[in-house]
């Protein structure tokens, strides 16, 4: 169901891979609601991924970006507000890459050069997106920017290894970022923090069927789906939640607030 | 500008006085958004108030309700559901007062039989609301209950009193009972922790005058208003955001995460 | 082994039944660490309890005190002060109660006067307690006030009842009067959040073998026993933590900022 | 005074550079109470500081390292290990540095390569540091590790730049790896979130002067100093604080729970 939400708005969504991507529902749902989008990837995911057939069901244009690179960000940016006609209302940051894990290097001996990789791609993109944005003033008045994170940036996930440090990071730089954004801009900032999806990112984390179940079994209305993000995520972007900034919110089912669950201590 | 996002849905409304009530424009926005309501408040509120305008409006009825009365409160619920025309979508309670504010008795000397009145009424009151709730299994599947909380259930808050233990419990019975009306009928149960708001409530709190102001010029988009409170409100009742639960969410300009501002300091 | 953390002070312990108690072992470390001290507890507690074995250990006095009577806490902290011969420089509040658990009422149909009892006896008895020794002026300067809370106040724990919103008030006390106190008389007030621990009180809360198992096996460094506890609780009373105030200390082996454990999991 | 509550301990400090700093303060106190440390800073702050006179008066070594490079960190962990006579008990990690703030660049403007430097030297060295000790098994048993930590790590202060993501990466190592390593090893992580302090690196940051103003007017026992810092740290270290683990402590006179004072507004 659609509800015009983000009629005339503007957007720029990073990260949608294939149809299990939550930056794929995010788009999908962007245009249903009114909003027009730019979709953005790095050239090797665009490779490998089917983020053409979602440029053709969204009826728009692909520009190629490395989020890591300030000069592909500049070229992004200038050429998503040629062809969306005028400053962006609405950006997803859906980008996130540790080298560690993907070798299936343990937390206790990750390598340094892979972890910078990781901070990189997973967390300094989000700063230099948004220093791109400020410095070219892209961004409409109450512009919405949002950034995908996950609970161990506050509490130990073992599998997840430096992504915890990626996300503590990320949340940071929203609260960091929204003060200075929010105050002469009046943009606003904000994580969702995600229950484990089963994404094609998601599934490179080690023993994530495991994770999946168990926050499944402990979250009171279970997991929360791609899809269903993509809801949240665009209630976001809408003019009516202008005074939600620097807030890392929760969209869990509500594990992040679940204590000890008699029927889950049962089984 | 309206978008039908609770377009069937039915809901309860406490706490509406007068215009500048957040109950007030929640219960606007939310007949603007398709939804048909109940309007409730005490009988001295409804005396004293300008609801019946709001009543009509709304086009709605008003069930006056103590809501620390379960008598009341289940009178309140099986009337609603009769004038709804089926199971409960959603709830706002909006309802606090502390007798050691009105009075304005010191913290440090608070009078305990008016602590009680405090708790029963601004927090006791949303436990009572939601077992009736429950025990008449009254609320539709994915329906949300949203309390209004405020940031001194964290944070010291010099003159808001016991009012902080109210919200603080307010908040924890969010959590306790969400988790229970989760699991078992996956009814969502969220606080809003809202900007200082120059509501009549509000105005009896010493001091809201420099805490409004405060607060107004540390936050980076500002405090929020009652409106934006509705609009916030109406995007947490509706179908976009059902997997979020047992969360305080901020809506309050940043303020909730603002540190230290260089230009406030200078002030 | 002892260090002489405490000595020369004077110190106020409640809540001591017998040798299984947090508060008998805060107290004999108290002892051990160079206090005096004297015992509170209720006439009925002192009846069924072993605490005149504690008070000949300890060689000192018990002084009888219903702690939600503000009668009983004044002449509490008047005959402390005579016996002890000054100022108070340390209470612990080990005070908790719920008439919901004992009866095994669940949380979604609780009685609520047995709810104000939870409260009364469980949380509003720390505020009596802070106001009776800030109105006699009875904290020697740098004093240090702890209760003891349960991570259940900010997360939902099947099983706890209604005592998670007790604890939740508890913790809100503590950073409400704790901002005063400590502004207009440098007292420091704080909540010590342990692990579950096989206590009387323990005991009597439904589930509480498994939960003690469940969060056990998750904290990396398993439960804290109430020894551990006695001892983590010196520090805080010590001289050498005069800056810390109005914080919940978690002190439970790590369970607070635990996510998943592959462990965990595998089981 | 002293309590000998870290006799018989054997600890290392990092970032001791003159009477000023924490670190300076920690070695004073831990030697005081009983403990055998060695010193390490890098070679440049060896040079400029005055270390060689606090390795007079702790009547020890200084083995330099460059906290960013794992062979210093296992020459420095061997030879520690070596001339305490083994196994290490404690560690203070106080290190941080900015080049971005260092050169007074805006965080809207940072450079990156400045950036990582902030993160390697401020925040990646602790995990550095915390892989060499646990792949040379360099810990004792409970031993306690602990880093130096500032709320800009949770909320925005403008002027702490690039910091402020290092801090928040800084606590989420202390999470992560607090608990591998205390499964493994039983040996406890934790931050210490310290009030500003006037230290040669703290005034480095602009604007400092009226931060520490600030925060020291708003909390209700005022700043805590390097020297109350450094008792914190002592009782972290000793044997009484065995299980708190993964733990971000605010030290700070109150100031992370306070909200509004009343008085504060008047000025």
């Amino acid at each position: 169901m659609a509800y015009n939400l983000l009629k005339g708005k503007r957007g720029v969504i990073f990260g949608a891979l294939n149809e299990q991507s939550i930056a794929w529902k995010v788009a999908e749902r962007a245009v249903e609601e009114g909003a027009q989008i730019v979709l953005t990837n790095t050239p090797v995911a665009l490779r490998i991924g089917a983020v053409s057939k979602l440029s053709e069901k969204c009826n728009t244009i692909i520009i190629p970006a490395d989020a890591t690179s300030v000069e592909d960000l500049e070229n992004l940016v200038d050429k998503a507000m040629v062809h969306l006609g005028g400053k962006i209302d609405f950006v997803l940051h859906s980008v996130g890459m540790s080298p560690n894990i993907r070798k299936n290097i343990p937390y206790e001996a990750i390598d340094y050069n892979n972890f910078f990789k990781t901070i990189d791609i997973s967390a300094l993109s989000f700063h230099k997106l948004l220093q791109v944005l400020y410095e070219k003033d892209a961004m409409a008045e109450y512009g919405s920017v949002i950034a995908l994170s996950y609970i161990a940036a506050q509490r130990a996930v073992e599998g997840y290894s430096d992504m915890a440090e990626a996300k503590a990071m990320l949340e940071s730089i929203a609260r960091s970022f929204g003060a200075i954004y929010g105050r002469k801009r009046k943009v606003r900032i904000n994580t969702v923090s995600q229950s484990p999806t089963l994404t094609t990112a998601g599934q490179g984390i080690a023993g994530m069927a495991d994770m999946y179940n168990h926050t499944n079994n402990l979250s009171p209305l279970g997991n929360a789906s791609a899809e269903e993000c993509a809801d949240y995520v665009v209630t976001l972007f809408s003019d009516l939640t202008r005074k939600v900034t620097m807030q890392n919110l929760y969209h869990d089912g509500g594990y992040s607030t679940m204590g000890i669950s008699a029927e889950v201590l049962k089984k």
